[in-house]
């Protein structure tokens, strides 16, 4: 999306053809700087640092740090080495293994002398894959805001989202986000309310970020305050990310989706969780019993960093010396509080069905799995 | 309650029988220092930087305020001044009027050479009554408490709350608190659940802090992660406070108390309000339709102060520069789900019969009124 009126991806290769641009995310939103990335191991540094953080942009990053890995050395040793160095940098994230996974098997079967050019197509590949997913999502999510704005024409678009599912955590487009970009570059006038999402802000240093970059109006709030807006009618969607869903359509995100959910069904306000279809996890039913839930350090919850008046940033402690913090990093939002999943081939029920009508084939595969584990 | 073992009291007459101690509430929860107050002007001073808040807090020290006017000047003119310089600090507090209201009816009728002998009794019986309906609440949530323990013995009871209902916002015990306390004292196992409380973070800088003062285990939560504890069974109880409460159950109280009784409601979780009656508003019925909504300035959500590792206090941004942030101070949560109003009085259903069971009186008194003004 657009940063001062210039288009960017989150990660490309550079000019010179072989070193990796990112962002550096971790300046935001008080600083907007670029990295050059020109070894495997700069690049796991820049995974583990979050640097890039966001499941998508995550496994284009890491593929991209095999074939930066390459360059140095295309041997099997050098390969395997590499993709251990980049699997370790977030050992919970499943799209890095499944982006790594899918390089090696390709770079296995290719010759040693051809793998570096392969691996910048392949890496270029997932890449180029990933902002067709968003942006297929963006289409099917496009129309549902289309459709409340033909209702309401005399006024912008009410948003409200949680925590960043934006075109930072991808390679562009977002995906809670691509419907509203793309509301946006449509000449829908449109306004998102952004739950700042406690405690590691992502909605505050990164959505509102990369909203008011692409210049789409927003307004902060903390997360206390959607419940409110949507009882006084100035919510018309709720449209969030998600971590991980289940075949039953169980919606793992971001702590205090659960809430948000909640106060939409009780205030009459649609629900959506938008997602690519490798989100799913089709061997998971119930979300609430069999989704672990990452625990965190509590010092994300007592420490906060920001701006002072004087421009530096400083980490501040925000609770008592004495006091106890926890901190739990997700939530598991019931199928039976999401309105519907929009998803790159379109819109479908927070249900088996729902969801196993628009991915027939990949139900099929699970199954085919599945029985070939318990033989 | 306590303090380092001593039991302390928010607002004091000083050993020397006149000058007013309070503790500096704008310090916690990183430094405890008192404040020693010998003037009305000093006395407002501190009630608008907030250094004693909480509405039963503020009508007490108001009513030491008048008193410290009456050393300078007993007359007519000095008391009518006095009263329009402290009616002026918080101008919504209702409680600072009801307080002022009383002293200077009280005093009217005194003769000058006995207001200040008087004033300090009138405001000393201000300071104790509310120590008595504060400790009145306690006893009856106590019952809530006790029952809990009595089904499940061999773990603590497990209670959430929500901004600070805590003696810091009374003269003791606090509103909320009242029944954690008395239940800490009586040796059942409690533990607290402290929502942060964004934006002004009450939860994490007040509560945390005399709970923790008092020696009551307490874990300091982000505000999104009382749901999910919830949907864990990790919390047999939610009790808040309120700021106000509509006739027929209605509950206005800092945001984000609505999605807290959401979540309470949808996991089976009780949710009680406790309050003084001088809370209810038996004018109003419909508290989303009535209630009017403070609307607060954007710093107290883009900015937050806490303590730097070097130890000084340093204020931090936490929005990007070009985002608009709206900062909505209290929700209101419908009294369909609340579970009940622990009061002075008693337990009542979240209902007018509910309420006016236990206060038939009050609504005698608010039919009257209302007669008479209609007349």
């Amino acid at each position: 999306m657009k940063i001062d009126g210039k288009h960017r991806r989150t990660i490309w290769v550079e000019p010179d053809g072989w070193a990796v641009g990112i962002i550096d995310q971790t300046l935001l939103p008080f600083d907007f700087a670029t990295r050059r990335i020109e070894t495997v191991e700069a690049m796991a540094e820049a995974i583990r640092a979050m640097r890039v953080r966001g499941a998508p942009l995550i496994g284009a990053a890491a593929a991209y740090g095999l074939a930066l890995a390459m360059r140095e050395d295309p041997g099997d040793r050098a390969l395997e080495s590499a993709r251990a160095r980049l699997a370790s940098t977030r050992p919970t994230a499943i799209n890095l293994r499944w982006a790594l996974d899918r390089m090696v098997e390709v770079l296995m079967i290719t010759p040693p002398d051809e793998r570096l050019k392969r691996a910048y197509a392949e890496a270029a590949d997932i890449a180029d894959e990933d902002v067709e997913v968003c942006r297929a999502i963006g289409r099917h999510g496009l129309d549902l805001i289309r459709a409340i704005h033909q209702r309401n024409p005399g006024r912008p678009v009410e948003v409200l989202t949680h925590c960043n599912a934006g075109w930072l955590a991808t390679v562009d487009w977002g995906t809670a986000t691509a419907p509203i970009y793309m509301a946006h570059d449509a000449g829908i006038p449109i306004h998102v309310w952004v739950d700042e999402t406690r405690p590691r802000n992502q909605g505050a240093f990164l959505t509102a970020w990369e909203l008011g970059s692409h210049g789409v109006p927003h307004t902060v709030i903390v997360d206390n305050a959607g419940g409110h807006l949507m009882q006084r009618g100035q919510v018309d969607l709720c449209i969030v990310g998600t971590d991980r869903v289940t075949a039953r359509g169980d919606v793992a995100n971001k702590i205090g989706t659960y809430l948000k959910a909640l106060a939409a069904r009780d205030t009459g306000v649609p629900f959506w969780v938008a997602l690519p279809s490798s989100t799913i996890d089709w061997t998971l039913e119930d979300g609430l019993r069999d989704i672990p839930i990452e625990q965190r350090g509590p010092e994300e919850v007592a420490e906060i960093a920001g701006r002072t008046e004087a421009g530096t940033i400083e980490r501040v402690q925000l609770v008592p010396d004495a006091s106890a913090v926890a901190n739990v990093a997700f939530d598991v939002t019931p199928a039976r509080l999401v309105t519907g999943f929009v998803t790159e081939r379109g819109l479908c029920a927070a249900s088996f069905e729902g969801l196993s009508g628009l991915f027939p084939d990949q139900v099929e595969r699970a199954v085919k799995r599945a029985a070939a584990n318990d033989a």
